[in-house]
């Protein structure tokens, strides 16, 4: 029997009704004669009430008993979900990150699976019931509750379908699929039918919340065919998959804005690879991410280093930065009102013009560029803020993306 | 260094202040030198309030799952708890039932703790940690989810504090001790000072929700003396524990009243003991709690059943009985507008008085008595819901309950 792998987000499990169609849904997959493992994410906006909740008690909650209460969220949904489809009369049982052999290291808020021990899974399928996986979470060799971070879910998802050996692993979210830009920055964005696992992890990674990076990685790494649907209706998605042919000569696929991130520039730092160092190891040791990174030498001995994080982070990062010895004379400033734009494609690595495509168009726009960072497949700019818009749509229509996918 | 044991209801952690007042407690608590284990139930209502979401979704829910939802009530409790500790620099850490080593049967929503492996708790507390357990759940040796039933955490803590060797086992709730009755329903309720296992067993049996009667038998089989106090105060509560002294001559410790009970009668059934037999071992099996029973020859073979179940679990009982074939002729009638109104005393076991000067007393007061039943240290009698005060006033005056205890 084929295995199916489904994950469901927090907006397709957010009430009552919801959950009925999804465990409609499932039992329909089922009736194709499919083994159907279903990933849940929490209800809505759980997850964010049981983080005010946190905030009331504590500015800084230990990790430890952010997860704790953060899991939670999913262990209601997988229950409730577990419900519906027993009341459709569907065997079925809902289990728990730990129960279903997920696996992490003990960095909590921010675990890793580390091996998905797939016995009760598989087992449970094996007696013909629906088995319904808690996403997001995991447990770890000391038996403590850790969780994925931010769209840990799909990541959820992901893996199992890789160690269950799944058909495929279609990804259930509230639009239809991944689209060229966002569709309310630009109207004239276009769902994509296929996407290859590079232009989708920068894509992801550069803010089309549809998938999660990570997600993107391990289905790369083991061949995972994810299809990014609707669960709000029966439209087909968008592919993610091993090579997108029938788009292998566009140069650039999709425009992405990330507003979730914030500029720090420590000026006048010693002009020494050992302050680099410094910085980036101890932002890393607490496990602040960095992003772009640019240091500009203005003048003998020191150097101006300008680094973005996520807005979350930005305080835990002031906080490190402040606390190094070499950078004791730097002033630091920060920057909360800028977002990243970036351009994504395959096509662009062979074409050294992109580049100098979106400077110019952003430049024609009157958007100020402040750090750019590229990679063999995307193009990222940081700007103002209140220009997102403006420059998503500049680059949409500057790389004639209304041509390609299908129209909304 | 002395081991403690404390319990908290859902009222003592219903929000933010209050979560921040446990917290101070039990800091208090540890700065007198003690190691703290704080058991604690879910918030407020938010039993009540999964159990809604469960039956927006279906009717009878699979009892497994519905543990998996509930059990997601005492995670939130502790966690939060725990970040409030935390907040107040003392070391701590949460444990869910599973983590705490709460071994359970597989008799979901109703399991029993069939074992206690206290390593985890041992070493956290050995660390210098507060150590806060999640209560009213465990886990099977399925590796699944199990809830003990309604005020499960009571039993929690009291099977805690008997694991550990603990000094006291202290249950906070929201009113100050055991009362001679409820003072909502007899403004000159009393304050006990002491009660002896086997009353507060009874008491707790028989609708005075401050204790739960499993915890109570636990206490009594290890010998755990448990301080039953208020959250909202330092005022001391009432000690339950071995004997009594103070009050021994006493005939009536208190009155209860419980309202969470109905009447099903059958009538005309066949006058033969494996009737009986049949009725409660199938209600047995599957769990229905079966509470006074009383059976009245009317005439030549046929004979009426009568007996009582809780409000929730009559519509189940109802199913059960009609199945049973000998039953097929009886007719079938139930009532859920009765209240069960009890008096308790270890004093009353050599006082064969005791029981007729409570049927007088509820005669001279009007109330109809409907069902009777007895222990060697309690009298039960069924009566109409409505009369429930009444009754209640009605005895605490006949045995002159006034004079016991300290005032409220």
């Amino acid at each position: 029997m084929d295995i199916i792998v489904q994950k469901y987000g927090g907006t397709s499990v957010a009430d009552t009704a919801c959950i009925q169609r999804v465990a409609q849904r499932i039992v329909r997959e089922r009736q194709h004669g499919r083994a159907v493992v279903a990933v849940v994410s929490a209800q809505g906006h759980t997850t964010d009430q049981l983080l005010e909740k946190a905030r009331e008690l504590s500015p800084r909650p230990p990790q430890r008993e952010l997860d704790m209460l953060l899991a939670t969220g999913e262990q209601m949904s997988i229950s409730l979900l577990a419900m519906a489809v027993d009341a459709l009369g569907v065997p079925v049982i809902s289990l728990t990150g730990a129960q279903g052999g997920i696996f992490t290291d003990e960095h909590h808020t921010k675990a890793k699976i580390k091996a998905i021990r797939t016995e009760r899974i598989a087992q449970e399928l094996q007696n013909g019931r629906v088995v319904i996986v808690a996403g997001f979470q995991g447990v770890s060799s000391g038996q403590d509750i850790t969780t994925l971070g931010r769209g840990g879910s799909d990541t959820t998802a992901v893996a199992l379908a890789a160690s269950l050996g799944a058909k495929a692993c279609e990804i259930y979210t509230d639009v239809e699929g991944v689209y060229t830009a966002d569709p309310r920055l630009e109207p004239r964005a276009r769902k994509l039918l296929e996407v290859g696992y590079g232009e989708m992890l920068e894509m992801a990674s550069l803010g089309a919340l549809v998938l999660q990076p990570r997600a993107v990685e391990v289905a790369a790494a083991y061949g995972v065919q994810i299809h990014v649907r609707s669960s709000f209706s029966d439209a087909a998605g968008t592919w993610v998959k091993e090579e997108a042919k029938m788009e292998k000569e566009i140069l650039v696929t999709g425009v992405t804005a990330d507003r979730n991130c914030a500029k720090i520039v420590m000026v006048d730092v010693p002009d020494d690879t050992s302050v680099l160092h410094q910085v980036f190891s101890r932002l890393a040791a607490v496990g602040v991410n960095v992003d772009m990174i640019v240091q500009t030498s203005k003048q003998q001995h020191t150097t101006d280093l300008t680094f973005t994080v996520t807005q979350e982070e930005v305080e835990q990062a002031l906080d490190i930065i402040q606390g190094i010895p070499a950078a004791q004379d730097a002033a630091i400033v920060y920057d909360k009102e800028v977002a990243k734009v970036s351009i994504v494609g395959a096509g662009m690595m062979s074409n050294p013009g992109v580049a100098a495509a979106m400077f110019g168009c952003l430049n024609e726009a009157g958007i100020r560029v402040q750090l750019v960072s590229t990679s063999e497949i995307k193009v990222s700019c940081l700007i103002p803020r209140q220009r997102i818009q403006d420059a998503v749509q500049a680059c949409h229509r500057q790389f004639q993306l209304e041509q390609l996918g299908t129209p909304q």
